[in-house]
Parts: structure tokens; C-alpha cells; sequence
């Protein structure tokens, strides 16, 4: 019996994870359960799921009468909770980077949704994962298909992966419209079903480039490495290739549910009927696209801010982030997303990489990147 | 350095495994080579491999003088051969089955792309292979394609296989116009280059039906949990899904040195830049498409023959090789072939399995197959 804390339940990969776990109740005890501001609906949670720790970010004092544990350093407190032996990292954006770090040093598994983590950190991630015997496993559907496809093998057989992207829902979209997108057309994702941040994010394209830099850092491939082919049906969701040119892909109708319990029982596999069947059939035809990476200056930003290394990384994280937040409250229209990101990361003065940088430059980068908003 | 003997080295296998022991010469090296009847070509690989042992199934005094082993018993020869690790069986039909159990029996890794010889004897086969300590590593690139998906990982992980078929030339053909399809027509596969006889089964989906007993004894599922499906482009070689619901699968252009290749370095890969590299967007789109199982009648009686078990798969085997020789000899019509194996399979009397009633009853459809062939 497996302890779980879930950082970011009330999100929808937390409320995701509550199904899966509640389907392997003989497996796994959720121990911990936080949330950003939901607080109705985590007492919810707490209460249907057993968990004997609760952490409400963002909350007054009705919620410590309650026994929720309140504020930022709630997350900390569940990721390294004794009875948690699997975190599962589902918060949004940067706030969950200390929480993978701490669950980390504490020898756990952290099942990372939170992709934020690795692109601000990663070099630091895996360092705090060496010191403290923790591990990382990814639940982006992405990386949970390339490590799918390597389970069992040494990494250093891989050679070459190739993401897949749905290509957002402006894929077929001509560049002069782009620009004038709304909040209501960007929330329109084709295949997946997500939060606001991750689907305004996957339609910039900006998601695929955090992606790659995840894969950078979860499979020690160099960036030239990892390509990125649009795949508007999202049924293949990465191809793995090995150094005798043999490539591996995982398939199937998309669910968050199946990388989630992957991340849970890695490197085994349990018994789940919930999922729905694949059938190719009915999955195809499944075509490709070159990414049209012109139109969607995000992604080749994001890119080459991971190349770039250091504190980049971070920078183009926040400033993405800060400028998601205004597109979303209407202060910036959709193609102002990229210039923001990329003005800021224009005028960043890169620092090496330990914690202290990257916290310093993401406060800057968000402090710039708002000030380029409000203009 | 492990050596390697390949049985039936003149034909479209056999010499696409010496294009990839070429490339491999500092890891592998070509001990033993067997043909059926190309002296000369065999002579050549021999000067050319290195090979220290050459035999020739149908050869006169001519070939003993050069030093050939001749007659039936080369194949044993060389899959027990000494300094032999590895046997890679590529003998066209049931002649490939004495081989493999002697093989299995002497220790030996056997590569196998004689598919017959599961069909007919799986059960035995696997037993000779915990007899001897043998193993088997499939070379279809459809079984290369699951084991790749399952390497590292319990068998009993997987739930689920669905094999891909291209449909063979006769895809789109009206049901009507089947019945009198030409050799040189069945001899167009779309997307496979192969010997002639694999290529009229692939005409025919008996090729398919083959396959699916050949997965049932690999991999130890039963038959209602092995499906196909059609997948005009031959770029996905297979589906593998897992207890949990997930799919992998093996993608790649169609060539047969790279499962030739796995077969000989499994479970590691090694190094080989000779195989065209994937490229999604060249590859797609990919369609599926159900099994037209009405009008391929072949398909379904070899999988009920699979089911049926005993001595019934040996016996699809022999009646469908006599008839597919008697269609290429221009003695009966394609339309046929199903027919005259459905026929002998009508009045075969099953036994137990066991080495002498399966070649008894390969002797038995041969002729009865012949006979019907002849009327």
C-alpha cells in the first residue's frame, strides 16, 4: 500500500488522479490533498478520499478552522508528508518547482505533471533527485510514451524522439487571424480537455516547446534530438527512436488517466478496464504535419530559450506565464503572448543555474513581462 | 563475437541478413549457410561471409566435390553447428521445422523467419527450447514489432495484440474478380518485396492467419485476445496493449533488416544507420480498416485451424504450401487455393501432438492438397 499526495487536486489532473486512485484503492492511500483556492471542493476531496492531510494555498482563516494547512508552504508540507511515498505534481506553473525539489531530497517518486518544474530547473531537479534517491516520472502524455517505449532499456539506446502536437485548435488558422484569436477560440482545443493555462499554452504552441525541454531533461537528448511533428488526431502521442533506427510510439485515444496511473505503478503495470479500448479503425486515419513554425513564435522561442540554457529557460516560463494570465483577463491579444515573451527574454542577462537565479529570474521575468502588459 | 547460421541464405531473408551481418562484422560472424538449390549464389556467400560451413538441400555430386554438405540433413548440420550461436532460420516452409527443434535442443538462439515451424509444432518447439535452453526470437516483422513493445517486461503485462495486415495486392479487388486473379498479379505486393510464395499468402491473408498462430505461441495469448487489422501503408507492424489499457507499437518504413537485425542483438540494439530514418509526415496518412474476412476465406481458415489446435495448424500449412505452389505453377486458380485447403482440412482426423503425427499429417495434406490440386 503506496501513501499518494496530490498537489493541485482540485485542477484537472488532480480530479483525474482521485478517479484513478479511487479505481486502485487496494494499491495505493491518498495521505495529502492541496489546492490553489477550491476550498469547498477539497474538503470534498478530503473527505471522499481519506486523506489526513489538506493544504489550501490561497486561504483565510475559515480554512485553518477548518484543518486545512494554509498558504504557499502547504505544498511543501504535503511533498514531503511521511506517509506520501508518490507525489504527484499537478500544480500550475512555477509555484511547484520547491515541492518537487523538497519530495525529492525526501526520496520520493514525484509524478510530475508539473512540467514547469523541469524547464525552470531541471539540471537542479535531477540533482536534488541523485541526493536524495528520489525519482522523476513524467505524466505528460508525451514523456509517459517515450518512457513507455524505453521502460526496461537503457536510455543511451535512444536516439531521437519525435513529440507529437495537435497542433491547438489554430492549426489550420491563416496567420493574419492569429493574431485577433479570443479567449473563447483559444479554450477550443480539438482533443484534449485541460485548464485554461495548459490549453491557451497548446495553442501558442508554447506547450510543445516546454515539452521539449522536458524530454531535454527526462531522456539526456540534446535538442537537435527531439522534433516535433503536428498530429491533429492525437492518437500517437510520441515516437521513440533507438540507435538501430526502430522507432516506438504509444497510442491511443486521448485520457490523462492512463499516464497517470503509468506514473503510479512505473515500471509495472496494473489491471485497469476504465480506459477505452483502442481501436484503430475508429482512431484513424492518422495523418502528420510539418509545425508551422512561423505562425506560432512561441513554440521556436520556447526552444531556443531551452538551448540557451541557464536561466532562460525560467525566463521564457514566467514571462509565457504572466502573459497567458493577461490574454485570459483580455489586458493582451493572443499575438502579443509571444512578443511580451519575447521581449523580456530579449533583455534577460542569463545567470548560471542554482535556485536562487532561477527564483530571481523568474521574479524578474514576471515583473517584466507584466510591465510589458500593461503598456 | 557471436556466430551466426543462417538456413536458407539465397533467399529474400537470407540475404538481407548478410547485408546486416556485413554492417555487424564486429560483433557477429557468418559460420554456416544452407540453400535449397542456388550453388552458385550459395558459393559466393560463402567466399564472401566467411562461412566455414555450406549447405545445399537439393544438390548433385557437382556440389559435394565443392565441398557442400548436400541433402536435407545440411539444415541440422548447420543449426547444431558448433560455432553457431545464433540460427537464423529462413528455410521457405516446413522443411524449417527439424532445424529449429535441433537448434532449440543444441542451446542455440533460433532468429525466426520460418513461421511454419510454429504453426505446425508450437507446443513442441517451445518444448525443445526448455529442454535445450534454446530460444526463439521472431523475425516477422509484425512479432519483431511485439517483442520490441514488451522487451524488459513480463508477457503477462499484455492483454491484447492486434497484428497489421497490408491487404496484400488484392485489397480493393471486387470479390467477384478474386476468384480468377493472375500469378503475376497476386506477385504485386504494395509495400513488401518478398519471395513468392510469402507473397501469394499475403495475397491470399493466409499469410496473416499464419501469423496469428505463430503471436498465439510467442506470446501466450489465446485467440480471441490476437486481432488484425488492415493497414494499407505497412508502416505500423503492430499494436500491443497492456493490462492498464496503453498501446505501444513498433513504426517504421517497411524493411526487414531491422527486425533481422533485433533478432540478432535482443534484447540490446546496437548501432545501425543503414535504415531509413522515420519521418511521420513522408509516412502518413495512416488508414485502418476491418479484415474483408468474407472474401479471403483463407484467413479464417487458418485461424480456425489455430484454434482448433492438435494437428489441424500443420495441416492448413501443407495444404495451403501444395496449393500456393500448384496456383504458381498455373495448375489451379487463385480462387482455389481456399478451397482445396478448406477441403483437406474437412477430412483430416486430428491427433495429439506430437513430432511424428505432425509430420504425419504434413505428409498427409501434402498429398491430399496435390490430389485435389490435380482434379
Amino acid at each position: 500500500m503506496r501513501g499518494v499526495a496530490i498537489l493541485g487536486s482540485t485542477g484537472s489532473i488532480g480530479i483525474s488522479a482521485l478517479r484513478v486512485l479511487e479505481r486502485q484503492r487496494e494499491r495505493f492511500r491518498v495521505v495529502a490533498l492541496t489546492a490553489y483556492g477550491s476550498a469547498e471542493m477539497l474538503e470534498e476531496q478530503i473527505a471522499a478520499s481519506g486523506a489526513v492531510f489538506g493544504g489550501l494555498v490561497n486561504g483565510g482563516p475559515g480554512a485553518s478552522a477548518n484543518g486545512l494547512s494554509v498558504g504557499q508552504e502547504c505544498l511543501v508540507e504535503a511533498a514531503t508528508h511521511p506517509d506520501a511515498d508518490i507525489v504527484l505534481n499537478a500544480v500550475v506553473g512555477a509555484a511547484g518547482l520547491q515541492a518537487t525539489l523538497a519530495a525529492l531530497r525526501a526520496g520520493k517518486r514525484v509524478a510530475l505533471a508539473n512540467k514547469e518544474t523541469l524547464v525552470m530547473a531541471g539540471d537542479l531537479v535531477k540533482e536534488a533527485a541523485r541526493q536524495g534517491g528520489g525519482e522523476i516520472v513524467p505524466i505528460d502524455s508525451e514523456h509517459s510514451a517515450v518512457l513507455q517505449c524505453v521502460v526496461g532499456r537503457p536510455h543511451s539506446e535512444m536516439r531521437r524522439l519525435i513529440l507529437t502536437a495537435s497542433g491547438g485548435p489554430f492549426r489550420e488558422w491563416p496567420a493574419d487571424k492569429l493574431y485577433e484569436a479570443t479567449v473563447e477560440e483559444a479554450m477550443q482545443h480539438p482533443t484534449w480537455n485541460m485548464g485554461p493555462k495548459i490549453t491557451v499554452d497548446s495553442a501558442t504552441l508554447a506547450n510543445k516547446a516546454l515539452e521539449v525541454i522536458e524530454a531535454h531533461h527526462l531522456f539526456e537528448l540534446g535538442y537537435d534530438a527531439i522534433e516535433v511533428v503536428v498530429h491533429p488526431q492525437s492518437i500517437i502521442h510520441a515516437f521513440t527512436e533507438f540507435v538501430d533506427g526502430s522507432v516506438l510510439a504509444q497510442v491511443g485515444f486521448p485520457t490523462m488517466e492512463l499516464p497517470i496511473l503509468y506514473a503510479l505503478t512505473y515500471p509495472d503495470r496494473v489491471t485497469d478496464d476504465a480506459v477505452r479500448a483502442f481501436d484503430p479503425v475508429e482512431a484513424g486515419p492518422l495523418t502528420f504535419e510539418p509545425i508551422r513554425r512561423g505562425d506560432f513564435p512561441s513554440f521556436e522561442l520556447g526552444v531556443e530559450a531551452g538551448r540557451s540554457g541557464q536561466t532562460y529557460p525560467a525566463v521564457f516560463n514566467a514571462a509565457n506565464e504572466v502573459a497567458v494570465a493577461a490574454f485570459l483577463e483580455g489586458r493582451i491579444r493572443f499575438g502579443q503572448i509571444p512578443e511580451v515573451v519575447r521581449s523580456v527574454l530579449d533583455d534577460h542577462e542569463a545567470s548560471a543555474l542554482d535556485l536562487e537565479s532561477v527564483l530571481a529570474a523568474d521574479r524578474w521575468a514576471r515583473v517584466e513581462g507584466e510591465n510589458r502588459c500593461s503598456q
